[in-house]
């Protein structure tokens, strides 16, 4: 598959870049900061070989940065599968999560992008789970949104070990996001850096 | 420990009663419907042949039933530790997940009772796993909300064979109940009637 990542040089992205090179996908990375993503995609073309096409748009921005981006791709992603894994979180205020008031990061996503199918997904794969690829991924995949771009969304998990569970149309999106606070405030308080969840009774 | 239930001719309420009187703890039920909670109640005492003396309160009312009853018990809840195992789900609407104004069931319930020491906890465990009483239960107790109490909410969990995970302030609250409509969609895409969580990592 051939995947785009916006925020490639995040943590995050990179990370999700990484898993998904080693899975032999080609990865091309977005970033507004021009000389960080080209380091980076030369990096990751040593470990593929593979020349890049878009194919699945993978969203890995800060929440706060959406509305800038998104409306410059909103042609690009016309009909494509596009993976949301932004998280609305504020640190160091009164709450940890933040939704916007589109109910969540996803929503916010699908409003400037009314032409793409996007998928909220890979939100409580911790970054440094992501990095370490020797290691299989202790963590479920839940995913929610556009019903026909689902079974990709879960191809692409399954390629780096995941277990994908469907939870259902977008709106669920907040609760997904919110699972994120859930577990930075487990890490923070247990001194962990790859806490994550697991579905029992599946 | 003596335990009050709001709530807890439901089906979540009942599943608690169950699980602590087997665990010795003794369960005062309270209901609206006086009725079917004196049943309730005699059935539990049957099982656990101790009088009930009001410790702990738990809240497992319907979200839209706080206002209505939670201003009725401000003062018996008076520096009491509140448990709230309350889930603001609008089941048929466009969004499951429904939280109130203030953020979350459980800092609504604390809006109600000022002086209370609030946790939100208990919101995963399926009143089917509960009610099941030979089984062991496949999920965390995630819990949230006031320091003091929430040592003797991790115990009450424990009883029932669960481990607490400290998941911080009440702030979290909304992310905790989010889960339930999380585990509510896949239980209805997958089937279930007691998908759960666990943390990894940890």
């Amino acid at each position: 598959m051939n995947i785009a990542i916006l925020g490639g040089t995040g943590k995050e992205g990179a990370g999700l870049a990484s898993r998904w090179a080693l899975a032999g996908h080609s990865i091309i990375i977005g970033s507004r900061d021009a000389e960080r993503a080209k380091a980076k995609a030369a990096e990751l073309r040593e470990q593929t070989k593979k020349l890049p096409i878009m194919g699945v748009i993978v969203i890995a921005l800060p929440a706060q940065g959406l509305a800038a981006t998104l409306p410059e791709v909103r042609e690009a992603c016309r009909g494509k599968v596009v993976i949301s894994t932004v998280v609305p979180l504020t640190f160091g205020g009164p709450r940890l999560f933040t939704p916007p008031a589109a109910g969540s990061s996803a929503e916010e996503a699908q409003g400037f992008l009314p032409d793409a199918k996007v998928v909220a997904a890979f939100h409580h794969i911790a970054a440094h789970e992501l990095s370490e690829t020797e290691h299989a991924i202790e963590c479920d995949l839940l995913l929610c949104g556009d019903a026909s771009a689902k079974e990709t969304v879960g191809e692409l998990g399954r390629s780096m070990g995941l277990r994908p569970i469907d939870v259902g149309a977008l709106g669920n999106a907040g609760p997904l996001e919110g699972i994120t606070a859930v577990l930075a405030t487990i890490n923070r308080r247990y001194q962990l850096k790859n806490s994550g969840i697991k579905i029992t009774g599946l």
